[in-house]
């Protein structure tokens, strides 16, 4: 029931597309959901998935298909195409939200080329409306397609309504209420209106205090909203409460995913959103920016350790700790900032100051400092025959992890207040910064200890 | 439109609370959403929570509140109330995949006992099948509540069927549409139902090909189809196809949500579904069993070090740039991990057996290891008075990235082959290993070039 993708499909596929085999292109094109077509792209060359592509004769499906395709691959597949076929194949059976987008990823001067070409002349200007939104955004990621009812109508109206818009709008969540100024004053569920009698006015059964955003609000705060209140659409208004349109789930689905991703990248140390699937050239550019980032850290770090030089030239067995204390540094830093960074990626931090919440990472640091400490004091006492050498490694140990949960807290929640994202003091920039600050707690610790024990 | 809970909010709650003003509780619960009651509780002690919670009339919104809690929450909150008050003020008003999640939270004693109280005896059959499947699967997520119609009815009936089921089914995306032997054969939209004529048969109008899901298949499986297809709602059918109930995509955000939690808490290092909120000693606990892993390791890599104690006494030098090559060796081991685990978890990974994925990240890697190491070589070549060291470095800091590289690759494959959650080996383990092979690789290399240069 669910296509999985196989080498053999592929190999089968592009002989089929090879041969120009139409007949049986359009048997397996029948077969297959629009989202798994648009996974195949991946594997064909232009010259092949145009030809593919192009035979698929369902409209709907076919424009369902350059929806689904990701954003770079569409860019690169629509480059190869004609305007008037953008428009009349995909862009006049998509979903104005949808049509957008796509629009949105043509070079200017062929935007207006592909709008000229829509045949709908609705169509063509709620997507000039939706361009107009930024597409991180409430309006970014609404669809203008919505059925609308007046307050003071009845049921009956209602259902002629969306008998006339049936074929414009694909799937109905809510009926949304306006009044004769159009202000958004509530919504109305297809199944209250299907159990209610035709002349029931709309007034006494609409439901009234329903969750809508406006147009400028974030794209990740809608999600938010979105999940925490559980539902399926939300309508989208101007600043004085009029309806503009309605996101969709879905498209919040893909909010999600893509800021979970985003995030998990930053901590990993990615800069751009890349899958292994991705060429080699891709991969390596979204890599070598945090590895240059650490190497310029590290190589500061060199220098720092080169300023004690004499001790450890005296002392070579306090360099068989350095890495540990970096590495516990860096560990405890990444655990402080990624909590905080999910903390304000989806609003569970809870009350309290920058100070408050320091102060609460610290007392963890402190329990978790000497536990650690504690099991590598043991250690050291039993085959460690140097005392300075001991108190030097536990020492530094326990205060390189109060300070890097310190600055694994502080750091995210200052750049989140100069509103940079606090996603970047995750993965390389925390451990590094804790990795040099590690070297000076831990040599400055050592050198006093060895001088005076 | 969208509450904000505040620090003088939840101070002036507690004030009406404590002085058991039971009228002016009454006004606020009533303007606030139940997903916020919820986000109330944090703030209050179990007697404030109990007193507030049973305060609330209306018996849906009441369930809704119970149903947002944190599971931990949940189950603390529970275990004060006395049976018949959790069936009859909150089970009996709940979806049944709620009201299953709720009792499967009590210790199997009480599970009973509140089972026996629930007045609803349909409600109570549904919830004794739904305990049968693992939380974690579709069975687990799913509801019984569902608008079924025969495939030989017509509209009307499927109407009338709505109407005496309205009650029932809060949300209504589909109806289900089976065969005699109850075989799910596909669904209608309201939408198409609502303008279709009464007379008309449902087998004339339903949609084939739906997409359904097992009761047994993983949670997160079923969140990525319902994502990759875009679908509200998704049914659930036996092994020989029978209709068993349906999964809402609200359910699979939280599936969606707490899939990136786990995975991000995982590369941070930490070991439980924390939150900056919580108490600290439940955020201790989380982090420590990996912070333990690090030590280990890491006494492990000062042992290692410990054979080549005679060429750190000899060129302290080499230290200056230990932390430099354990650092970026943890630094590309993450980047590699991460691209196979969130693959793994999309289902992104493209084809190919792991040699050839190794082989990839390898290519990558040497692009990005001759950039640093480049760099590195150059830099030295300017400060560095010691060829050997110079040429150590360089070559070390190249071996450590492609063993990175090819470790971070090979280990996560490797565990998602052993049906172990490939997300372990990110975070600490990775980088630990990581530093402890980045030692050994870099002491012999400088040993030999010490030894010959």
């Amino acid at each position: 029931m669910h296509f999985e993708l196989t080498q053999e499909f592929i190999d089968n596929l592009i002989e089929i597309i090879e041969s120009q085999n139409v007949k049986k292109a359009r048997r397996l094109l029948n077969e297959l959901h629009a989202a798994d077509i648009a996974l195949i792209y991946d594997n064909l060359n232009i010259e092949q998935a145009k030809f593919l592509f192009l035979l698929i004769d369902d409209g709907e499906k076919a424009a369902d298909v350059i929806a689904e395709l990701d954003e770079n691959d569409r860019i690169r597949f629509l480059k190869s195409l004609p305007s008037d076929v953008i428009a009349e194949r995909f862009i006049d059976y998509m979903d104005s939200d949808d049509a957008a987008d796509v629009i949105a990823d043509l070079p200017e001067d062929r935007q207006e080329e592909v709008l000229k070409k829509i045949k709908d002349l609705e169509q063509a200007g709620d997507i000039v409306d939706l361009l107009a939104y930024d597409e991180d955004t409430a309006g970014g990621l609404m669809g203008k397609e919505l059925i609308v009812v007046n307050i003071n109508t009845d049921v009956e109206s209602a259902i002629a309504e969306i008998r006339s818009q049936a074929l414009e709008v694909d799937e109905i969540y809510y009926i949304y209420v306006v009044d004769d100024d159009k202000i958004l004053r509530g919504a109305l569920s297809l199944k209250k209106l299907i159990i209610a009698k035709p002349n029931i006015k709309i007034k006494d059964i609409y439901l009234k205090d329903i969750i809508s955003v406006k147009a400028d609000m974030p794209a990740d705060e809608v999600a938010n909203i979105a999940d925490k209140y559980d539902l399926v659409a939300l309508p989208v208004i101007d600043s004085i409460g009029r309806l503009l349109g309605r996101i969709t789930i879905d498209d919040l689905v893909d909010v999600i995913n893509e800021e979970a991703r985003k995030d998990y990248q930053m901590i990993s140390g990615i800069s751009d959103d890349v899958e292994h699937s991705d060429s080699i050239w891709r991969i390596t550019k979204s890599r070598i920016p945090w590895l240059l980032v650490g190497l310029v850290g590290e190589i500061i770090g060199s220098r720092v350790l080169g300023l004690y030089h004499g001790n450890l030239a005296e002392h070579a067995a306090l360099a068989f700790f350095l890495p540990l204390i970096v590495a516990m540094g860096g560990n405890v830093g990444v655990q402080s900032s990624s909590i905080i960074v999910q903390g304000l990626a989806n609003g569970t931090l809870g009350f309290g100051s920058t100070t408050k919440r320091i102060l609460k990472e610290m007392s963890v640091a402190s329990i978790n400092g000497i536990i650690t400490s504690g099991i590598l004091l043991a250690y050291n006492i039993i085959f460690s025959d140097s005392l300075a050498l001991t108190i030097s490694v536990s020492t530094a140990l326990f205060s390189v992890i109060i300070f890097a949960s310190m600055f694994g807290t502080f750091v995210p929640l200052t750049l989140h207040k100069m509103d940079i994202d606090p996603a970047i003091a995750t993965g390389p920039f925390i451990t590094t910064s804790n990795d040099i600050f590690g070297m000076i707690i831990y040599m400055s610790i050592s050198g006093i200890m060895f001088y005076y024990l």
